[in-house]
């Protein structure tokens, strides 16, 4: 028999989780609505076809696929050394493919420049682990239609000023850019196919550091010269001190030859979310660092790249990035699109939210004789009032039964005999 | 390659529907909130086993199954005539199998009398059709631990209550107990084999009329001459005629001999439904009538089964019933549950809410060559002041561009030059 547990790596929500859940979803909502996104919905499956198409990356390895209905004995059979014959439609493993798609299909009926929010689950088989959820939720904004810095520089305005209004202040965005990357590596000397593992390597300067990378590089005979290059670069004593954003810092930390075209764009979200945030348009105020070594690991972004420090942890609260080429794989015609996500499952643990309602949420604890038709009016009275309203029949334990009542955001009680009314009902406190 | 269109049968919702619905739902959440109901969450997926257990009924058929992870050639090609073997885990067809296991993994973390909603997707394969979808939004409320007929009548007062908030007053709830069925159906002489087949015809009975009912049974060889006992009931003049709920009403709408148990429980909902809807305890103003023909298709229920009725459909706008046996399925011990669901997708098109914030919501027009600095500026200072923002460039046709802002809720709009600051806006109203 099937275990009462929720499936392997998935979780239930009691009261307590889902309001806090919730909460913390309402306050991001109304900041991204305030800042002009407004929010889609798509189903939770996507054609097969669609989810492997190679733009999901090693997301695709864990996508849960639907058992294609109407198979018959044969039909199995005869998929078994193909298994992709099994399958027909999958649950999404991330928000961003079927984004691409709805934007494909409905961009006649959107603004030019289309500001989406998503908020809403993603599946993957991935080993259980702690923090680590085979169903959880995703926060993303998308910008489509917009090639500019203002774009990235709207993204990283509504994601702060929602980190804010959540209490997590003094976040900072550090940001890089894919062709700066790129460009990097070839002032280095990596030639065009080595690159893609170069940055995988590279990906991992956090936890290995300069020495590790460049073993790693040397172990997977990466051309010699640029390895050399790269560690000189990267053992240069600015490297990876985070300087103020601005013009003459991005420089600083780039290798001479990086395209200006790259260094204007960076510089133009500077300034734009200066602005945004009131700072100066470019100074040690600004909640940016460049980070001339961020990779992150989606194959399809092409342009700038970002993710969320938070001095409170240790781990990024989330990221995005620009992916031009991807509706343009759906559409047929090239769309710009940039996004970022807030890692909600990462942030939800980290945030103290009072519950918003002003309204007295009461527990009427009653005598097991008193009729039901009385237990209802007086429920309903007080629903009336503007409360919130528990019936719970007296207990030998009250104080448990109070106290279970205060966790779920009861604020106070009241006991109810037989022949009570409204007006007989005395309020007490809880908590 | 595949489409752009959403799978078959399933829906994108852009943002005017997507908020439209939020909002339908924010209402709905709010008063079952108010009622004492609490928010729970389990993951969209169970396991196979749970969700072919068989209390599924025809749903089960309907599943979406997952393909197991893992598999070899040869495992599926031993899987060809035993398919089950192909899946370990399914999406969710209802939400009352999930709740059932949710309720037997967390019994110990939950009040005596759990009130629970549950507001949340489900996916069926059926046949696409005008309104009926393969992902759809269930509302549920369900009242586990108290077996008296208070529990069925807070979930009556909860729903009305939200129908009201929702601008659909005047609905009524359609009354009936599998026990007078069933009951009904011995006075009449039926064996107990052949009523589950014979309550299958007579759910038709709105549909194909008495006559209707009474041929297909006897087509379909029933007692005759519990037949013949059926029809002189159902040609009573006074059959579905819907009188005003009470004890002595009931009575008149029963066959004499059925059980006194399920009268009393009647009753008793209807007392403490017309306690907390403010009417007298039993009279005309009772929103509730007794339909000793209501069936409802789900194995199942064991005692109260309802719909709802609204003067202006000819379908019904939700259900449900008693189920006091399956909970005992998974915790292998008896608890009383009764659950109430709204039809979501039934009920969406029929409310219009207007949006419920005061706040302004403002496009910038703007010219081509405003820095994007200003451009961020002028929305943080709206943003600032409550105001929710779009930047829109100015496009030859404005008139369209305003419109579409407008249909998507915004209520102001200026134009923006190089150079202009906050002070300088001047907001104009929109639509």
């Amino acid at each position: 028999m099937a275990s009462v547990n929720p499936p392997r790596g998935m979780r239930d929500f009691l009261p307590a989780d889902k309001a806090r859940r919730e909460r913390v979803l309402a306050v991001i909502r109304e900041r991204y609505r305030a800042h002009g996104f407004d929010e889609i919905e798509t189903p939770v499956v996507e054609e097969y076809d669609r989810l492997h198409a190679g733009v999901g990356g090693d997301n695709e390895k864990l996508a849960f696929n639907i058992l294609r209905r109407g198979l018959d004995a044969d039909a199995v059979r005869a998929a078994a050394d193909d298994q992709a014959q099994l399958s027909d439609l999958g649950l999404r493993y991330d928000l961003t493919v079927p984004l691409a798609r709805f934007y494909a299909s409905h961009r006649g009926e959107l603004p030019t420049v289309f500001r989406s929010v998503q908020i809403a689950p993603v599946w993957r088989a991935e080993r259980p682990q702690k923090g680590r959820y085979r169903q959880f939720v995703q926060c993303d904004i998308d910008i489509m239609g917009d090639a500019s810095a203002r774009a990235e520089a709207e993204l990283i305005a509504a994601t702060l000023d929602a980190l804010d209004a959540l209490g997590l202040e003094g976040a900072t965005v550090r940001i890089n850019d894919r062709r700066a990357l790129d460009g990097m590596l070839d002032v280095f000397g990596f030639p065009a196919d080595e690159r893609p593992g170069v940055l995988i390597t590279i990906d991992k300067l956090d936890k290995v550091g300069a020495e590790g990378v460049v073993a790693e590089l040397r172990e997977r005979e990466a051309t010699a010269s640029a390895v050399d290059a790269l560690e000189a670069f990267l053992t240069r004593p600015q490297t990876r001190e985070f300087l103020p954003f601005g013009e003459g810092q991005i420089r600083k930390a780039l290798p001479e030859g990086v395209g200006e075209e790259v260094v204007a764009h960076l510089v133009g979200i500077g300034e734009a979310v200066g602005a945004a945030r009131g700072a100066d348009s470019v100074g040690a105020e600004l909640p940016l660092q460049f980070d001339p070594f961020l990779v992150r690991g989606m194959g399809y972004y092409t342009g700038t790249i970002f993710e969320i420090a938070h001095p409170s942890v240790s781990y990024s609260l989330g990221g995005g990035g620009r992916y031009d080429g991807m509706i343009g794989r759906f559409l047929g015609q090239d769309v710009p699109a940039v996004g970022f996500s807030i890692g909600f499952e990462r942030i939800v643990d980290l945030v103290a939210l009072a519950e918003g309602s002003a309204a007295e949420a009461v527990v009427l604890v009653h005598d097991r004789d008193v009729p039901d038709a009385e237990l209802l009016a007086l429920k309903a009275a007080l629903i009336a009032e503007g409360s919130r309203v528990r019936l719970e029949r007296r207990t030998k334990n009250l104080k448990a039964l109070l106290e279970r009542a205060t966790a779920d955001g009861y604020t106070a009680f009241a006991t109810v005999s037989a022949g009570v009314e409204r007006a007989d009902l005395e309020l007490k406190p809880l908590g």
